[in-house]
């Protein structure tokens, strides 16, 4: 009852420490809370940091800000959990001397002034290890030798004086702040990914023919020379018989019809098993070892649910739930019912099981190599359920990321988050103009969810064909690519229909693809090469190139005065790398204008501008020496400036 | 583990439940939270309160609004505790309705649906008790019976049905939010008040006669008469003799000078003694009852701190701080020392003990008939004592209302209301212009602080004569007098210096009195009458008959195109009280303009404008038709309209 020091709004921190938040290995955490006490005593305050199951605490003094405001920093450098915490107390020590230094300069004798310091001081020597508290015993002798008034009072002036109050604080009564946080610190990929997914069973070279992991091997250094980095696969699993979906989502199948690899389960096997069109274990192990070689990654699709036929079904009727009737219920959205889809009720009162099979079924893909998951609907499925299975995954490897498919409202998206996954889908695909753009960013990298949220933009998806990409040409393909690529560290493309830009939509009015591929197989010509191809490389690259273009969370928008251009400059800490990007929202004509050179952002206010930017598109060298600087950008050729900015 | 709904972000609550929030009794609490499942499954959501030691809790249900956002609000009618919490959980019992009425609607057979509505009735039933359940149990008997189908499907899409399945909502694995927030509810008098402060020293007749609590008595119709309902007096115990202060904080005082009341205590005794010039607790009592009988309440000054010659010092050193020269620490702030005055020093061993005899201090008072206390500076007095004291006190007796003179940095000011202070002073006494007096009030109103901070608005204190006042005249102090007591519910004047427009000020650079009436005794004309005295009167009979001005969180600034010129709304709920103040902030010349007719708040948007606005200063009526009205404003007359508004 005696602690003096209140510490509030810790932050960065989720609901209380309800929550961990996110970075990567070497991702600065700036710490900062407000701390005062009651009165004018001096107040002292300490950040302690640890890894979760290391015993030690780090310390770090904090340092006071503006209106009570307290801050500090620090740089994880490995992955895992840690905690954190403050401390604050009243210092005496430091205190005394503050009205020390005042009191001499108001001329007082300071004999009273040096005993109580020798006290203080003393107190403070209890407090730590006998070698470090010599010099501290040693200074309180020296402060109540009477002999040496003069000696005593310059000692206790000198910076050394200072320096030794700093380093040796007095800690009576120290507050702590009510809980532990925590924050959890992933590998770089978490933060910094270029997805392209492909429906493995059309990369056969022929028509009617189901492709193979082999066939998929064919075409990694295709995409090595495009520069990805995660290869996404929808579901591998046997695809279920009954009840399977024709082409374009019909009711009825024909002998030849794959069905949906979503509807997983047949007598072949559930989620463990391999569909045997494309292969073996060992294919696709083979797989995973040939594209790391090409240095991409393996991402599996978890999707928890099952066809009619998967065989859960039989071995676990408890997981499922039944109708007075005694059939099964199936999928629905009342009308609708989805029949090629049983979905597992989590509510069972053998629910324990469940989790762990579930459970089990991720660590036998991570046991295979797999360590990218991209988690279909998982919104669907319990809360709890995640923040567990997710845990109990990242213990046995921390390595695992785990991508959230959840288009669905934003307070739902945001939970699964804060819940543990590592990446989200993201409203990306349907901000269509500056205005949306810029306040979808800001939101993402400014409030709260820059804390928890990763988002992977993807301009299209097996399931989404936005409405902006129906009938459109290619300008428009690339100005959404080339966006998605430096707005967002991840981003990921449903591949070969991006590339080679379907745009066809299925005209039921929903933003689906006519002949949709998730009902059937598709032949692709794996050496054609145009806009989109070429592109795509010149992005990734550049990407690869450019640190400034592998965060999301660096982004500052910067005035035009065009509502048509958005300009937007991403920059590493030191301002050694500065990327600034003038994006044109006109697919059909050029746009110009003048953008704005944001000196105190780039560290220039108070001097003249003098910048060199270069296209790293194009090529092209511009000199500016203005505030306001004017570009001009045709959609037919590049709808996007990506400028590499030299300060001169 | 198998509750699968989310609650989050309640409001209002403060720091995750950490601090109650305030109410008076009749003030709605309108109650807020993000609360979500997974899938698609119906959520129901109930809100619940109860007194802080009842057992049975209040259930409401709660409504969804837009975004996963859910509402409910409840009023409570009785002083005291009380504590609220928020229950979700996936409805099987509705989401099963929901789902047969858009089967039903599709032209499904209903079938297995009747079925399976009989088991949720069931399951429902079985969660009642007996008498209750039978309406479910037949229910269910009804959508079974194969014969009936027709009616057993026209009974589940009647409305009584409906209502049947929104009052036994069934509550399987529900989810509760992980505290439960408390808010204290406090009398009436806690958001309006009308405070007047006097030196009961110097209300005597003759010049150097020291005033009494009788002479007090004398005052007491005049101030009845111009509306105030608290007399606040400075601190009524023995004054201290060892280094009392001289005229104008001198710091030698001559035979004659009654020194500061904050000085308190002397070997006439100390925090429960009275100053024996003033007269005997006797008459101090007297004086409270008299008060009653004039419509108002005696407010005591708390002030935490000794004189050197306080008992304390002799019969508890141990609360104090002593020098190793055997001197006892003055109260000081470096290079200065404040002789007259020894803080208590909080840290003491003994503090157990110490907070003990401060607690009984307070009760000692409340017992002679003291119900609101002025507490000095008790931001130099730990936070974790005032969190403590404040809460025993309100627990002997809930009507006891604190007011925390802290004039100090805003989180140390927001601590001590969060800690339980009723009323805090505010830094209305140094906001001058529109600009700045909107920002406040907005942050006072439409922030966090509108759940913890009651403000109480002064215009002067003995402390503080502003700059803004040194050397005004009359037209400055009606207009920061208008303003306090229609901004703000509480306000209150530092009194005779006020009425009578003291306005000089001590010349040495700082806010303060010339012959501050700390230190010396003054003489009033009690009969005298002015402009100040009668724009009191008319101000505090306005406020008394006008609800709207007897809150300060229904505030709404409107615009106006003269930016000397503020327009703010106050209005009742119901609207059936409005009171539209125009201010103009130029005291030396009329300033006129145009004030918009905000029609969404008056709740008139898409019809015309026709209101009528009577100036309840001047009795002045207007009738306004446009969207835009023209006002003018005289500072030498009033410098504020205070209209009643009546929409026709």
């Amino acid at each position: 009852m005696r602690n003096r020091v209140i510490i509030e709004n810790i932050q960065p921190q989720l609901q209380g420490g309800r929550y961990f938040i996110k970075r990567i290995i070497g991702e600065r955490i700036d710490i900062s809370a407000d701390i005062f006490g009651d009165g004018h005593d001096a107040v002292r305050a300490s950040f302690f940091y640890k890894e979760l199951d290391a015993k030690k605490w780090n310390e770090v003094f904090m340092t006071p800000e503006v209106n009570d405001r307290w801050t500090s920093s620090f740089t994880p450098q490995k992955q895992g959990y840690y905690e954190y915490k403050i401390e604050a107390w009243i210092d005496h020590l430091t205190n005394w001397h503050n009205g020390f230094l005042k009191k001499y300069d108001d001329g007082q004798h300071m004999g009273v002034e040096l005993q109580i310091g020798a006290e203080w001081l003393r107190k403070t020597a209890a407090q730590y290890a006998k070698t470090k508290a010599t010099a501290l015993t040693k200074m309180a002798a020296l402060l109540e030798d009477k002999k040496g008034y003069e000696k005593a009072v310059s000692t206790v002036l000198s910076p050394e004086f200072h320096q030794l109050v700093y380093e040796f604080p007095l800690k009576q009564f120290p507050s702590t702040s009510d809980v532990t946080y925590r924050v959890r610190v992933g590998r770089p990929k978490e933060l910094f990914s270029t997805w392209y997914e492909v429906f493995p069973r059309s990369t056969a070279q022929k028509l009617g023919v189901h492709g193979t992991f082999k066939d998929v091997e064919r075409i990694l250094p295709r995409l090595t020379e495009m520069g990805f980095d995660v290869l996404y696969l929808p579901p591998i699993h046997p695809i279920g018989m009954a009840n399977r979906k024709g082409k374009n989502n019909s009711l009825t199948a024909h002998a030849n019809d794959p069905g949906s690899p979503w509807a997983i389960g047949s007598k072949e096997g559930g989620h463990k098993a391999i569909h045997s069109e494309l292969g073996t274990l060992d294919d696709y192990k083979h797989l995973i070892k040939k594209a790391k070689e090409h240095g991409m990654e393996m991402a599996l699709d978890l999707a928890f649910q099952c066809a009619p036929d998967h065989p859960y079904i039989k071995d676990h009727p408890e997981w499922f739930t039944w109708r007075p009737d005694g059939t099964i219920a199936y999928a629905e959205n009342p009308p609708k019912k989805y029949q090629d889809i049983v979905p597992i009720n989590f509510e069972t009162e053998d629910w324990d099981n469940l989790w762990k099979e579930l459970r089990s079924v991720i660590l036998y893909w991570v046991e295979q190599g797999v360590k990218i998951f991209r988690v279909d609907n998982p919104h669907t499925k319990p809360f709890a359920f995640w923040e567990w299975v997710l845990r109990e995954v990242h213990i046995v490897d921390p390595d695992v990321i785990f991508l959230a498919e959840a288009f669905t409202r934003p307070k739902v998206m945001a939970a699964l988050a804060k819940l543990g996954f590592t990446q989200g889908y993201t409203y990306y695909i349907w901000r269509n103009n500056k205005h949306e753009m810029e306040a979808y960013l800001t939101e993402l990298t400014r409030t709260e969810w820059r804390e928890f949220f990763r988002p992977n933009f993807w301009p299209n998806t097996p399931d989404i064909l936005p409405y902006e990409l129906m009938g459109a040409g290619a300008n428009a393909f690339v100005f959404r690519l080339l966006m998605a690529g430096t707005l967002s560290s991840n981003y990921g493309l449903y591949g070969p229909s991006y590339e080679f830009m379907e745009n066809r939509g299925n005209a039921n009015g929903k933003e689906e693809y006519l002949d949709s591929e998730k009902y059937e197989i598709r032949l692709y010509d794996w050496n054609h090469r145009n806009r989109l191809t070429d592109s795509i490389t010149r992005l990734n690259h550049i990407r690869q190139q450019n640190p400034a273009l592998q965060d999301t969370y660096n982004i500052h928008f910067t005035r035009t005065d065009n509502d048509k251009l958005m300009s937007y400059i991403k920059l590493t800490e030191d301002r050694s790398n500065i990327i600034w990007c003038v994006a044109n929202f006109d697919t059909a004509y050029p746009q110009a204008g003048y953008v704005e050179v944001p000196k105190h952002l780039l560290g220039i206010e108070g001097r003249m501008v003098n910048l060199k930017v270069v296209d790293l598109l194009t090529g092209d060298t511009y000199h500016w020496f203005n505030e306001w600087n004017y570009v001009e950008l045709n959609p037919a050729k590049w709808p996007i400036h990506i400028f590499k900015v030299e300060i001169r």
